[in-house]
């Protein structure tokens, strides 16, 4: 039955990286890769989204897409997809090669594997947001402008899709950082990621004349997840940026409808101004004995109460809006008058 | 009187699930139970929601609706439900029965227990949220759609439905998380949880061939862990997408209200010149005599300077309300007539 | 002097229950209680508003209004009060008297007290929650009510009165796992917790046969710390509900707003249609020669002009309304008209 | 050239107090105190708000205004202004001449410093926010009263200027606690605190018939942490308050508009309807020949309709709101017409 | 293809200040300064914001725009810019040079370095601070005026721009307190800081007669951690009074809004009650027969109607809306009555 059960098992499309940079591309069982690298099944089984796990013989790594092995021999890479994965592939073969401006060229394979892998994840993180920080800058300046009355809503939605963008990307790097920080708080941990000394039991020694193994994977984790931090405070500050801004955009409506209120409150009393001395016209207006029908002055009495008692009777009313209310300097209604004229 | 007290102890229905795999079914009282065990009555209370606690001769778990009992003979289901229950007692027969692809395989029987169990859990809390998070989704796209000027509050009431039902699914997962990392933060509580090896005290013993039990209980706790830190992130995703949505829908409301807002000004302000110059007319038309009643170009020229003068009024009001108060390119009023004619 | 500072110091009523369970009422001055229990003066200050502390001879305890001392001989209740701490001594005298189907029955006296004090502090916290959580939500389902377009001031007054309670609330849950935790965190702190361990110099030995008292101890507050973080959870739960519900009631009450808005400015349309084509009739209506004065069909063709041309006219102010502000599918305006007819 | 550096360092004019409660005043420059209590020059430099250190001969304490260095022989209070510091000055004297009921009366000297000072400070934050929380519960309740439509701003106002306060306020509280912290966190410091034993080497002896000084160090630091602890969670409280406070108060101005919004809603309805059938008027009021001039019915008529249609149209628009933004019970306009007649 | 490597590294504008203060200024390559100074390549690549990283012969130092590196020899400041960098060069200058007043004049260079260089970064943090924030209580202070009813929306964006700065100056801070605090939080870390001590191996010894360099370290260190922290507590207070403004600006519009809408609603019912009793006037003024066109009193009769039935209807309108939205105290409109005449 164990015949028939490995049979099943699922397939890996890997790239194995020997030491002196050679690819070789093949698929593999799981089990016969476990077997191959000295695992157990279940270190195999990729269940979280962001993996870099230390074990006897090998370091299990998972970033997002990225499923890949270091062992102290070779580096596979598991189940990549061409146009994607090509910069990484590119990145570990040069590193493999042996790249002497390279801080980690005189260091173990496992030490080249792990610099490739986790600054290409570190760097690509670095490029998403790069993109994503203009954007939602620019859409932001868009929206606060404050003399637009309206926000655009289109660009409501388009800030929204950001957010979630913005919000699933910061769990990226927080996952990125909490592995690195869940190995860098044990110095067991980072001992363990020194696989060939592991092997060798050399730890520890040859320390007289540079810097030991463990010390050098402690300053590697330490410069990617340094690196990482400085992308979270970025994160931080662009979601602090989004929530002022939205806090003025509501400001900037709230005001604006505030003006426009006052604006309808004037004319509305306006409005009411005339319909009551309009009143006294339309009382001239019936067809019934006012006895000053004949009267050749009391057409001209009349309208000129009527236009200048509703003249009045407006100034007044907007003399006790102005004390009530008062308007900013820029909105009074003086201000019409005098750029009307 | 003792023998009293126990005759009036709550009683558990239990399936008792021996090493091969064969299960039990009957009921039992506390004080039995207890003593079967060898545990304290204490123990058997739980009182809390989410519990996973090593003893010397047992394991308790409880997870929500699930009481468990890890022996290192046996494991205890107590107060299940037939329909609901069904798979967790049907993955706990698998592993027991010898499931050869299982990572715990290999293991003493607590490790099968409590791989079945907490997997169990971790997998129907992911179900739920799998469940849980599209329908919010599609609640929160219908309600940011930026063309309605309002929402459709039935559906708020179900997004408050969601976003409680959320915050439960929050505080099981975060339980769940809490007793692992409990357990996961001291040495002594992992070893703690290996009972077989607490028995024989073979603790820390034949590490040299493979893996010791220790090590086996903390990668599978910490496998657990990972996929329940997982679900964390994807409900806090899910928490800040509604929070950000909700901004969006006001930012929504608001706009539509001061687009509406900015035509109302506009027709008041055609209403107030109408009503000014219509007051004209109404002069006109008293019953009084104004000596143009027989001029016969006396009505055309009323006439005309009331329409002219209220389409030119109008005019003004609305440019001195497009200065001060200027819409988006979207919303302008020019809009309205072009697309009118 | 001396003397005379002990004759001014404060009395505690005080209510002693020895190991049997008996009872003794008495007032006592404060050095004399000091003496008496081998305490220092600031001990007995109770300054704090919830304390958990060991002392050399007794455990001090305050617990909002209880004030107690356990001592390996007696438990001392202080400043009682008759209705409110009745149930406390219920249950104090009942453990005291040997409770066989309680978990430290076979313990020194110091646990029985403990139990008996801090079990009663969950409880009536726990109950204090099942009032309030139910009326919380009740006042926030009728607040949600979607189809209202105000809602209940009087009800928001209660529903801040709520939540004042349970912030206050959540602040001595919050003191109550506090104290629990600090003594959690330490071991020699759970030590100092087993007075007559202490004064027996048996700690750590007779473990052979069953739990030592430090784990038994270690038990007792764990269980106590476990149920008090569940209302802990439950509080939160409730916090965070409230704030969702008072977002959708904000959405709600937008919602409404613009519903009112658009019916608003439709009715503000027509009157501005009817005012614009209203002032042809006032032309005609002046007392000028409008040479049509004896035209038979120029009454019908004006009003004719009139009333058609203004529901032209709003029809197309509704469409161009309906274009920038297109309605919710339930709140169209041809819903109106559709249900009119 | 060192001299002349002393020459123009700063002065303080402290109040020395002796162990026997005496007190001397005088100026001194910074470099003479360092010399005399054996401390350096940077320790002086006070340019932190709140500092707690202990030195190897003298503590060295700042509490906002308060400066003080506590040495085993005496206890300095720099910089003093008579008024505001007078308390403080009353209550060294009082500890230092032997205050019996005192908890550090058999204490060394630096014990009753301490002990002064950090109550003194702890005492003076307590009645700070013993004045400014009931003067924002008072300012808060005049603001959340539900009957008014708007908020007298003047209160707005000095609620910000509270709110500020109160987070000035919570700054200092948490420095408080925050310097206590960072020495009770760690033994060594507690130990540094005790200056005589240091200075004696008596450390941890003589522990046998009462607590040692340490732990008397311990009680003291404890027991103000514990009074500021208590601070802290009122302040949180009345922030939760405020924050509480202010959405019902938004809640309340929103619901407030929508009941005036309705209001407005039904009287346009009501205008419109009278606009429409008062159409029908000015219609029959044009100088035109409608052939029922000499109709004796058609005035009652055509009044009958304008004045019955247009009570018809008012109704059935009510009908349609009523329908599609029903009111709240309290609200509806039925009360106004039953109250009304 | 080493020596073609070097050539094509990046060159660094140094400044060298040796022990006595001398300056030299010269270009370097980067792997030159690493030879010199026995540093790894990875050590000068700078990659983050903020670092404090002391190596085995060197302390490497980057502030934002400040890099330097501390050797027990020398000082170097890298990629300088002239009129940024002209006090940090001076303060270094003053420090070697031996500044008697200067705490560390007595220590090895290192300590004069960090001395210098952390010192002038937290002056210039606190001239940041000292400038930005009562710009923000200024503008804060316009915005919160409470008689205005709009804002300034110039304001708005300008406050804005202070949050984005006061953001980005708390992530600097933060970084500041971050980087010290890894340093402090281990005493190795802060053993590795004196590089003096490491090369001559002198450490923790010498302590008899004063302080050892270890702990120099720790209070040149802890000093300028407490400088960092007042400003973090600062940069907290004023994020807090931007919030709390923004509320109180926000229940400032609602307010002014609900006043204007009370005003606009009032004005609405005296409109409404003039169009009903206005359409009397309209059904007199018809060329019908009302049979009333004879009757002298009939005009004063109908306009007496018109004109009493209009002002009773509106002061019922007026008494039903004071009675359902009672408005406060300062806003009745009785106040507008009493101060018109």
């Amino acid at each position: 039955p164990d015949k028939k059960l490995a049979a099943s098992a699922p397939i890996f499309r890997a790239v194995k990286f020997c030491a002196d940079g050679r690819q070789e591309r093949f698929d593999i069982r799981k089990p016969a890769l476990c077997q191959e690298l000295g695992l157990q099944v279940r270190d195999l089984r990729f269940q979280q989204q962001t993996i870099l796990q230390p074990r006897d013989t090998a370091i299990i790594i998972r970033m997002e897409e990225i499923k890949a092995i270091v062992s102290p021999d070779c580096v596979y890479i598991l189940d990549h997809e061409e146009p994607r994965d090509k910069v990484l592939l590119g990145e570990l073969q040069t590193q493999l090669e042996g790249d002497n401006s390279s801080p980690v060229a005189h260091l173990p394979l496992e030490f080249k594997g792990l610099e490739a892998i986790l600054n290409y994840r570190i760097s690509s993180l670095k490029q998403e947001l790069d993109v994503l920080e203009p954007a939602i800058l620019q859409v932001l300046t868009d929206l606060v402008e404050p003399s637009f009355m309206s926000v655009d809503r289109s660009k409501l939605r388009v800030l929204l899709q950001y957010r979630k963008s913005l919000t699933e990307f910061q769990t990226d790097v927080k996952d990125y950082v909490e592995v690195l920080t869940d190995i860098l708080d044990y110095d067991d941990s980072i001992e363990e990621m020194c696989l060939t000394d592991k092997i060798t039991n050399t730890m520890a020694t040859s320390k007289s004349d540079h810097l030991s193994h463990v010390d050098e994977m402690e300053l590697l984790l330490e410069n990617c997840l340094g690196r990482a931090e400085d992308i979270v405070n970025r994160v931080a500050e662009v979601k602090d940026l989004i929530e002022d801004s939205e806090q003025i955009i509501f400001m900037n409506l709230d005001s604006h409808r505030n003006v426009m209120m006052r604006l309808n409150v004037q004319l509305t009393m306006g409005t009411f101004s005339i319909a009551l001395f309009g009143m006294l016209g339309t009382a001239f207006g019936m067809n019934l004995l006012s006895s000053f029908e004949e009267d050749p002055k009391a057409f001209w009495i009349v309208t000129g109460v009527m236009f200048t008692g509703c003249g009045l009777l407006w100034r007044r009313l907007l003399w006790f809006l102005g004390r009530e209310v008062p308007p900013n300097r820029k909105w009074s209604w003086k201000n019409f008058k005098s750029s009307g004229q």
